[in-house]
């Protein structure tokens, strides 16, 4: 059964924002995994930040970034409408359990395994990062060891966070460790500020992690940078994860532990379209969204929304060749 | 084609508010007139808010009121599960036009109409106080002259606001002048501030339409003042409107033009339920929420959602006899 | 020269709130005092807050509170239009320098003494508390000692503030010790919250001060204490001083030092009035509404706004006989 | 050791609450159980959220509390100074860890354990209300089961909530089965809304829990449930716990669970002090402050810091005879 | 008549911002078209946004713009004090009615045209994207068909927005049409997002229009852009018009329709300056600042602010020679 | 005696962020100068706001610079941890007083000298930037006439503003005149907007005062601006004056006077950064920092706090050679 929020809107062209049952852009809406045969990608919202340590508020992100979408439209510089040329549905959201990390991520598992099990491409709205965890496991389970492109202030790679082994700030080493992520092939893009120390670094050098500190992005670009992420993980299945802190918090407010000096939107819009342009993506995901206002009023959600929009044209792109 | 939200939630006993496809309370999903037959009672959402003359907003109002629901359960004071006693569809919302105020009516009465036409009883959430013309008309298209309870700090029967006759500050002299609304069963509670002056209040004398002003409310308390207004309004067919602005500030600061010395929560809410337990109601509203804040972070979207739930328990008291 | 700001919109009834040039109720405007011999009211800002001990902002009340405003009419309960009863003018704000009391205060001072030497009723719009003492001044040169009204949380008869003299908590000892203010003749009302202590209670019982607590009003009810306050000061001149913060933070969150457990806007609003319309004043303040919203979405501002009204109506009332 | 930070303003009388360390009321510091000895009543802080359902936000709670307070003096009502009467100082926070909910409660537990142990009174700034099951757990196994005066919209005696057995929707009921607290000495003042059902009334019934629902304190006034809560309660050691969402949500709107036609400020300050005058208490706490604002802008925190006030005062009142 | 907001601080140099009548900047104000001749510049005001698709709040735009405002002085880059090298007054608002668009646009209309009449350059403040509608059409009947340098994220050139002729996203497209645009003189700069399509984009190309995406002015720098842009334009007669959506939501939050991915203010305000002294501007406006916050705390209000200034810096420079 | 906030989470790594009490960086405390002599580096709060002309809130700045803090850690493009290379103190707060400008100065000024006597580096948290006078004062004295790097959007060299000589427009006029600023090594950088004019800037020139606009970062890129600042100021003493201010708005919206068009953080940092390696720094502070959110939810703080961190990190950078 797919719903469709946009019918009563459909002689006038499109459904205003603000108007209508909320989906994901405005896109048709199933939450039965029969139905996904039929469509490129799947919208998945992981609404859990019960594993964030200093601010949460990110289990209002799936939302937010869907009510803060547009009508759809070509994307004015790459020339491409995704929502023409993908079959794009949205899947709902994850049966998470806001106290309950391990059974949240469970659902978080399960739901995205539904999504890979019909050959449709899950992209995630979250929830804090831990999320990945589980979307990532499911990802690998069907395709094998993934590389990763991933676009954040903190490497997440912690062996612990204050005793605890499952947070946000862990996700990519058990990932790693798991044998769900080949460490060659993960690129990370935008890192500063305080965290990790020497400890994690060594940790990530040892496996031969890709690191691009924001002074890397400043020295060479942030085309040079997603040039080389794209060589480095090649040809094989890769996921891309977004934490939107890696944006400036002058782009990005609303997330959990916010950073100056960081990317700014058009680094970091450009570098989702032309990373998910140049990779096999068999997943995606956008986090640490916490909104604090409504609608498009909230920058991060809009942002997020448009980090989204990236992602599926660069998919777009890739597909038309 | 219904649609239920909670599904993904049902073995965990409920959805959690920030979790899963939204729609009022929870509750299952159509917009198909033709499932209308099976409830009671039918969420509509009227995003509208272009003839609101102070400050605009509240076309978000929908939305918001159905992102600030909780789990069902039993009122405790009432000791009535509304959700149990009747059955509640959320029928999405009118295809409103946001520059079109004609066109955003037209859409507000078909769709109303549809609602009424299965013998179910709408429920509207606005949107401008504008929006209680269109579903009004429908209902009285249906019902005949209706009785009218009306929570609000104006009359909202201005012959013309800035020469203009058809905005927020107008619909019930239009109304009344249509034959849509008896002035004899008409009740206003809650009047208070500068507006209108003598003109209007004249015409309302002439007609026999019955105010409470807010300082009565002050000296008769507001139980007794909706007993003498469901006495007034009768047994026959009739209708609630509520302006959240009816409230004071303190207690629904977002809305379009807030007025100083209002009723509290308490008052109001407990008016509604016992106005809806009282009266023979065809239809209701809930308007003039405008939010500025996520979730029930946002105070006014979230008594404009307990102003619902006491007008469905209200209902669900009355048929339980 | 005297500027009408809703002349533009004459033909369409009223200027709306948000358009045209900024005045008190859209009412007209001059800075020329040769032009206040026409007019019963001056409504004269003091942007000033830099004797507020906890939070500033009061500088950005006078603005708030003009642009909080609404069309003219008549008061719902009294029955009365202020701005048809009374020749109101915008007497512009008085000439404060920011780093500077003492210059603002003589500023203050002198605005005043220009509206009381044409006999004209000067209606201050605050600024911190510490305005009260040059508007009074200005007001007891020409009326000698003045009874007084004083609705707020706080006493502000302190004998210093951190060993300064004078700050926004001393305001009424120094005007009593000045002989501008006849203590037998001054009532508070609305005290509460943990100052002051012993020292100044005992220093105000001296002198014959009476005091109304918050307690006095729940046991009475706002109407028997307003009551006593008239009969205690009498027939000759007063003056009414209006601190926001005599209403619960609920009401009027944007103020300097909110305390919680205060009047309701409907006891202060009801209570300026009965003030206002009971005593022969010859001046009047409302103060500390420090704004953080933009028009009437600022409820510190509106209520602000609502307190003049009373006032105003109180006064036309009083002139009506 | 023991830091007193408002040694530098000691000439001046006191500190200015913006400045200076922060401590509650601006308190000697320590975190030296040796010292605790010399001190009538600790307050320490649980700035723990995890458990919270709906909206986190609490774990800013403790601190932004101690921002909110203002200098000392007498309560203007009581006529005592509970920071004269009691020595009181700051005990600090009880070392919690965001993402884990066992460590953070074992952590809560040890430190009210060390106060306890000392012969203090601890009042506790949480936190969710999962907090008050280590503290009242640390209480009894010193006092043996306890009589508990819960302030509250919500019972908190679920059996679970989505299935976990420990969140802030369940601590009463686990209080109760491990006879922590005594449930013919259990009162629950406040309650409304939509929750809990049949099931968990019925469980309190059995165990003769005493409840009065918001509509029992509007017929009866607070000061008579009040007084039939410190009756019932009797002569025993007794805790009381205070949710501040027993407010409604114009007196405090910053709390993971609002819920409109609450207390007023008034009633809840006073129903602490008189409660906490009634009854021999060995510990509070006051929890679900969530904050939005800086210092005494923030109304949750700002109430949140009066509740603490009045129950310091009732003690004071107690222990004055 | 003309009424000096400054004269009463004279003496002291210049006007608070927070004190005094509110015009922009501080200047002379009239609304008697007989006084225009003597200046070279008006400033008016707009405050409609009925016709903004997404959010509305622009009503609010001209009074937060003249909020915003800072003493006068030299422009620290350009060396030039055009509040000292030009005649500016301040015209105040166009008598708009907010739920009657067409009159509105009749209002702004004859208002700018009373100021063309007098030789005097109009700089309007908006007000959503429409207003410039009537504006450009006043200053075309007088210039005859008009170059425009148009600055925002869309083309606005719509042929229709769900279904309506007129709203903020169609204006250019009728002007053009109506022959006031001259389309081989019309600039778009800072074009980025998901809209128009290709229907628009090739109605754009038939008439010759030229477009700067947002990644042209990435690849070329916005100084060569505007270059091409007033080469484009030439030395006839122009307008230019600036929707503040061109900023990225970073610089700009408050606005009807934002779009990550924007200009920076830098690159903004020089663009503007640059462009103003290279064109033979007839006039101008700014619009879609949809202010949140109070004076020059809100971001957008205060860039928009700064926008005019850079305007009226540019027109100086030209005039200079 | 020293306070160490984070011994209770010793065994954990590090103190989340929102608990225990609050130091700059979880830092230990102390307010007695004996113990300063351990330290390399003392952090005073200075949270005096009182001669700020448009805006106030800076007397919040130092709380929330210190609450917006982070765990310790390597700064990941320097390779250095400045927490463990200095041994760093938080030295409380001078005991300012709000209405008292002169006692404020004199409190800032006498613990700055504590510091300076104690041969330890003091790092100042503002406040109003009129608090560098009284702390570079206290420098100079211990000195001699030190050069000066200043980031900032203003000179600060105002002769008075408003008619009064100190302000926070003034106070670097007024260092130079006492000698406590050699003018020939003063650097100032990021000027723009239109403030001062041609009086305060020949008064500049005569001096020998370096000044680079907003322009000359823009064209010679901020880092060769600073390697220039460096070489103009050169080896003998140094203070480090911020204003945040000389951020954009989008990065530093909350402070006193935003200027639109400024640096971006990523600039600003690394200058601080890079001047701080550079320069024989004896002090240095952060100022006009006025939060509006809660903890790193606060950009401005946020910023604040990364601001004081690359000058920590500078200072260690120099002293490792």
């Amino acid at each position: 059964m797919i719903f469709d929020p946009s019918r009563r809107w459909r002689e006038h062209g499109y459904k205003p924002d603000f108007a209508g049952i909320l989906t994901y852009g405005g896109l048709p809406l199933t939450e039965d995994a029969a139905e996904l045969a039929d469509f490129d990608v799947a919208i998945v919202g992981a609404p859990f930040d019960g594993l964030a340590g200093l601010d949460a508020g990110a289990r209002w992100g799936p939302r937010a970034i869907r009510a803060a979408g547009v009508e759809h439209g070509p994307h004015l510089e790459a020339g491409v409408d995704a929502f023409e040329r993908l079959r794009i549905v949205d899947f709902g959201d994850a049966p998470v359990i806001p106290f309950d990390a391990a059974a949240s991520h469970r659902a978080v598992e399960e739901t995205v395994a539904e999504v890979v099990a019909s050959d449709t491409l899950p992209l995630l709205l979250g929830g804090d990062h831990s999320i990945s965890l589980p979307a990532i496991r499911a990802c690998a389970a069907a395709h094998g060891p993934l590389g990763l492109i991933h676009f954040d202030t903190h490497t997440d790679t912690g062996e612990d966070e204050l005793g605890v082994r499952v947070t946000h700030g862990t996700p990519m080493r058990l990932l790693v460790e798991e044998g769900c992520v080949d460490p060659r092939r993960y690129v990370q893009v935008g890192l500063r500020g305080y965290w990790p120390g020497e400890a994690e670094m060594g940790w990530q050098r040892e496996r031969g992690i890709t690191s691009f500190f924001i002074h890397d992005v400043r020295e060479r670009g942030i085309d040079e940078v997603v040039r080389r992420a794209v060589a480095t993980i090649g040809t094989g299945p890769a996921y891309m994860t977004v934490d939107v802190d890696a944006l400036d918090p002058a782009f990005a407010p609303g997330t959990g532990t916010p950073e100056p000096g960081g990317l700014t939107s058009a680094e970091l819009l450009g570098a989702c379209r032309r990373g998910a342009a140049g990779l096999a993506l068999v997943g995606a995901d956008v986090v640490e969204v916490a909104p604090t206002a409504v609608g498009s009023r909230d920058p991060t959600a809009l942002v997020g929304d448009r980090i989204v929009r990236e992602i599926l044209t660069g998919i777009a792109l890739r597909r038309a060749g």
